[in-house]
């Protein structure tokens, strides 16, 4: 069973990715109007899984499209909703991120959401992504159900959301430990007025954990864990911000979202889907910012995707599940001795 | 309501697409071991709706995965599964199609029947298709059951399948008329052994009905038609080949399958939802054909998939839908007279 | 030797496509600023080839770019500029158009010209593409220089520009019978102010020359035709529109320039690389047209581009080229017989 | 000034990349049949360029293809060529890189050694990609000649290459230092036969310079260094691997390469060309490799990939060039003792 200790997030512990000045929450809510929930599907036993909503309130009347853009790092995934994002350049729906076999049940779920929304709707293109939490999770289940979804949509808030074990990453490895959901912002200025950038991601991957350049590998640091390999490893990346964009420059902020998986040490393997949404709340009528500055706002999103990913593992707790398997967490001394021997800490956190 | 009257295939009525030979049955079926089923799901009222399955008995122990690739003619519609085909260059299921809203609904039941032949899997990746038939059919319903989907797998059979409105086509409607399902084949000599190229479309789409580039508009064959315009239009095509080739051969391939529209009409509209889907049966120990090969069979593509469209049109029979709209079978007659005129058939059908 | 004479246009032999009005040129130089010069380069032997050049003329201080994007139908072809200008979505010099290998040169020299505008820049994306007219011209001389570039981009004009025969023209064949340039353009009401669309064409591909659905095959009008297969076909397609579109709605623009082709019969071989590039002059401070009406402007894509490829083989002249080889012009008179005798024309050009 | 003095390896200074064994020389010429020419060319002054050309052997009668892909990390450049490798999927050229306003000129000297070899050809794809060496080369001389282009064709040999201030790389910066060309090779076991992969870079991005996760800023290094900023940087990868893979693995081992540009500190960039090239020399009658087994050539790509970009950079030297900017090499001694304190070094090199 997974402890929901509260654990400190990176920042906490004195890691600081990059320059730029976090948001209130270092978070993607601090994206105004999103809003993140989560419901976690537990059952102290065979099941540790869940779903998890970033709701951009923007989204509703009579606004039902935002500029948005979707990058396949690695298609092994079963991303439900993209190619209309291709086509269109917008997202439709809050971006639901739940068990792979889960999917196409929240999909389902999510699609009775919008329905709801829209009496006279016809056609809707609900976007959930997946990752493979089999591990851990019983994952042949499918537990997940209308209410689950329903709930993280209905209960998505603002503030600092839950990290780590909750969720969609209640049931989740990545880099050698148990991982989960994690989110991180990034404030630039240098435009009209400061922009926000911020990240959520469920983080399921493979690789050697690596903070600001320092390998933190799991044998090394638990050295009688359990080896297992999970399957089918996988990361799914969620970038908003209230930049006025395209849909066009949104799939290059996606693509940094990618690229910002091998500063922790993301092993890019055959079987990890690895996905990344970006989306712009900007209002409609404000003009784009143009390619020429946009690259303070590609750090932030390597940067924000980089903190999140590591949120996203410091903050989970050890987890037993299915088959006895047990996933474990990143010892935070451990990790923090490694990185204050390395020079990068002055004060621990 | 419809009447499964069976009405004769454009080919019967003397109207011949291109040069090439059809297989034995003029339908996908003609790719060796790819087989075709069908749910029809009908209230005699609101409902007209259901599945239609294409699946290549290839698929199986050992071989869970064969060639392919989709392409995105215009990617508005919610085609579940794409980005993996993508990835990986291979088809691991048989192909679903079915009533937009239903789509999640039918991919969760495709998931099921995938996890009932591979116990041990935890990560399968069901090929959804849909189209929007909701001028005629209570999509938000969304009616289609496991049972539906589980019925059109256990049922395919090769031979000739059922053309018209059946399965996914029993509500869709196309280039003015009441269309549905339609297939064709195409034989090409020139290889080790002749090849064969099957296509099978659900037809939804806009445009001015056009045979053998003779236009047959539903406002002069129909005077008094129902002129309401269906929203959400679309297009899912499925070719199938025995010709060994990989995936990006076949991304050529679907590419084709698209640009066929064209010849009969198709205005490529916003709204459409425009997919080919092309996988191969070759046997994996096959050298692949060259690229500077393959002309006839994109030949092939190009007159199977047009053939296959004018039948999905020309064997739907009326049928009036929710709403008491109606949408009309094209008059044979009417249409066999213009294309005499035009000088195109000398016996008419 | 082509005859340079002056050839009706399809239009003016009473073949009219689709049921938009034309701009006052039926020209690419309807779109307000756009601007069309060719260099024609004929030795009165072994070359046959040339330079066409669209110039928008609203490229200039201050505005160094435009919305813009590229559709490759089919990549076999070595159109330069193309990956910047999907990572941009910009057009950031004029579009230059030429033979096969020859093509290399005129980027170097488009690029002198661009960088005579620029004494500062250090970097410029020149987009030339090239189709294969070795068929009729000793291609292997890439006779092309800076002075024919330079000539084709600084005698670029307003009105109805040359067509057939003509600068990348001069040389290229296509659907069976001599070929070279076409332009066609259309008006689109329903907006704040009429849309113009536009297409310029350089047709070197296979197929069958098919008007208004009439199949023209060569061997039946013209019997004792030379039947010597050309190489490497391909077809280039320009579309410019004056409608505020963004780069992603341009691409879908361009998809359907490719579509077009179909309609006249293009059979999409191996060997044909077929590339459409569209992009918009509109003003930058102007929104974008929503998505949702957009489709008539499609429709003026694929009609402006199926009217400006029947231009491109109807203004052609019968050339006799390299090796002996001679490319037959349609003749016009049997093909408007056949025009009518299926119905088509009531009042024959 | 540049002085190609020879300056140790990144490996040769105790920095050690991965796991994976090198090949032989560490160099891209490791994967058999894989040559390396260059063709420095320098003024003393205010030309720093040249041309860099990876010739694959096995390219020549009676095979004049090789499986390729091109992956568009960021489209800011000028790749030549790269549309026809993504349709037909084959490398039909040796791959020349040069500086930006030179590669049509390059094209087109590579376009006439084609010829050359095939005096019969109508058609030739070159692939000649480019970064922007502006900054310390007066690039706007387009200095590069036919002679240049085929001098590092014909000098093209096996062993170890020169890298650093040499060829494509004579005038190029990378993460605030003096870079050039760099070149590494990884050997993969778990195959019929070990596979070998091999990666050439030529570097011109922005970022901070991060050797095994230590970053090394060049205002912290060099205190006093020049601090202009470059414009339009770039980084072009080339992977060889002799493992039989087709262009769809090939383009996910390309994908891998610009995803390790992230592990030496890259900034992905607005301005960045960033583009990777990978082929195969397998012959063509080998089965391709799964991908389920295809994860440790990814890992071999990351790992040489980071590996080539570090020797880059290593081995590149203080060059002084026009407008009297300097450009410093990275100072060993420096970087070395910062990884040592880093805990990264036993033994310094």
């Amino acid at each position: 069973m997974s402890q929901p200790a509260h654990r400190p997030r990176t920042r906490d512990l004195g890691i600081v990715v990059g320059a730029l000045p976090t948001g209130r929450h270092n978070a993607i809510t601090d994206v105004p109007g999103v809003l993140v929930g989560h419901t976690t599907v537990e059952d102290g036993h065979d099941l540790h899984t869940g779903v998890t909503a970033v709701v951009p309130s923007q989204l509703g009347p009579p606004r039902w499209a935002l500029p948005a853009a979707v990058y396949r790092g690695n298609g092994f995934g079963k991303l439900v909703g993209s190619t209309q994002v291709d086509e269109l350049g917008v997202l439709e729906s809050p971006i639901v991120l739940t068990a792979t076999l889960s999917v196409f049940r929240a999909a389902d779920a999510l699609l009775t959401y919008l329905m709801d929304r829209r009496p006279d709707g016809v056609s809707f293109n609900p976007l959930v992504g997946e990752t493979n939490d089999g591990h851990l999770s019983d994952i042949r289940q499918r537990p997940i159900t209308e209410e689950h979804v329903h709930a993280a949509l209905t209960s998505a808030a603002g503030g600092l959301p839950a990290e780590g074990c909750v969720g969609a990453g209640t049931g989740t490895t990545a880099l050698g430990y148990k991982a989960g959901i994690g989110t991180s912002s990034r404030l630039v200025d240098g435009f009209d007025r400061p922009v926000s950038v911020g990240a959520l991601t469920q983080s399921n991957f493979g690789g050697v954990l690596t903070a600001l350049g320092v390998p933190l590998p799991v044998d090394e640091l638990i050295p009688d864990a359990d080896r297992t390999e999970p399957p089918g490893n996988s990361c799914m990346i969620v970038v908003a911000t209230d930049a006025p964009l395209d849909a066009r420059q949104l799939g290059r902020l996606a693509r940094r979202a990618i690229f910002a998986m091998g500063r922790v040490g993301a092993s890019y393997s055959n079987g990890s889907g690895d996905y990344a949404i970006a989306f712009s709340t900007a209002a409609p009528d404000q003009p784009t910012i143009p390619d020429a500055q946009i690259t303070p706002i590609f750090t932030a999103v390597l940067d924000s995707v980089e903190e999140a990913l590591l949120n996203s593992v410091f903050t989970a707790t050890t987890t037993r599940g299915v088959g006895g398997r047990t996933s474990h967490a990143v010892p935070h001394e451990a990790a923090v001795r490694r990185l204050a021997a390395a020079g990068w800490l002055t004060v621990p956190g």
